[in-house]
């Protein structure tokens, strides 16, 4: 059996990168979602192993000196990963895993997996992620300005991905993300010398 | 503007590699041919610049040590060639050519041009290849089992292409193919650079 692809999506918020993974996962049966860990309360209706793993911090410390992560960041006083193992075990079911993360952890991951695929998903211009994000409403000048800053920081990180996807009109770049998915199963890996050795057992 | 991909096609025959192509000319509005170039006779109805460029023995010979072909063969006393320079031309205008060539072709054409985008399709098996060889008729018993035998001997070359596609169904491995395509168009290569750049000048 082949194993499974690790899709790695980030963009800046706004892109509509959520919108995008929510039709990735109605599409394709065979997709899992990876569930993040954290050291911080879980909300209310928070499902612990759904929304989250919750999990002490003296635990999660030692899950980091043990390698145990892809990827995991500090933010404030609590921590936030993803937890290697379960992804990996989906992966040699055969199923991809989709981790919608930032720029650092999608680093992290390309170092942690350098198998993994990445797709940056960019808005067709700053000015129309400024739209969206105003359209959106509730933020103040000031917040908005720190947000397209981020967006822009973000965006420098592009080119260290495999793949970027303009989300311009939504079904299409749906239809991008998915050619890629189905594209990167279709590369000719170690696993096609079985494949050519079936038809050499048929002789 | 971006670069065209130069896409190569090949796998035995019987595998509806013909099919494939044609449904690609169909869908995709950006991909041209590779018209070949020969030293045979043209048969009735062959045009020039269309079927094949017909050319002089003399004048092929000198293509080759000009190294203006992409990939050429000698078959009995003619030649048969993929000229370059239409092709490059063809590409720097922004437009994917498609060559449907056998493997040494295209094992000529990846040194040539190492950016070319190689796609073998497969059979769903042997028995079923010979099938779909029965079907067509008109193949003595020994004919066909140098068909097959030629067939086997083209599927040890494909782990040397970038994808594999296995054409049980037409549909989808023509779905395939062009997700391929379409990926190929999405894989971030140096243009990233300029695309970043044009969302800083929005600053």
């Amino acid at each position: 059996m082949t194993t499974g692809k690790l899709l790695v999506i980030s963009g800046p918020s706004g892109t509509g990168k959520g919108t995008i993974c929510k039709k990735l996962f109605e599409d394709f049966e065979n997709i899992v979602f990876s569930v993040s860990m954290t050291t911080r309360n879980p909300r209310e209706g928070e499902i612990h192993g759904q929304s989250y793993y919750f999990t002490e911090k003296s635990n999660f410390e030692k899950m980091i000196s043990e390698d145990g992560f892809l990827e995991y960041a500090k933010v404030f006083d609590n921590y936030y990963g993803t937890p290697k193992k379960p992804v990996i075990d989906q992966l040699s079911k055969g199923n991809d895993v989709l981790l919608e993360i930032d720029v650092q952890g999608a680093m992290q991951v390309r170092d942690a997996y350098p198998e993994a695929v990445l797709i940056f998903i960019l808005p067709p211009s700053l000015k129309e992620l400024k739209n969206r994000i105003i359209n959106r409403g509730s933020e103040s000048e000031e917040s908005l300005n720190k947000r397209l800053g981020e967006a822009m920081h973000e965006i420098t990180y592009a080119d260290k991905y495999d793949y970027a996807v303009i989300n311009d009109d939504l079904d299409e770049a749906v239809k991008q993300v998915e050619s890629i998915i189905v594209a990167e199963h279709l590369k000719v890996t170690q696993n096609i010398a079985k494949v050519i050795d079936s038809y050499r057992k048929e002789i």
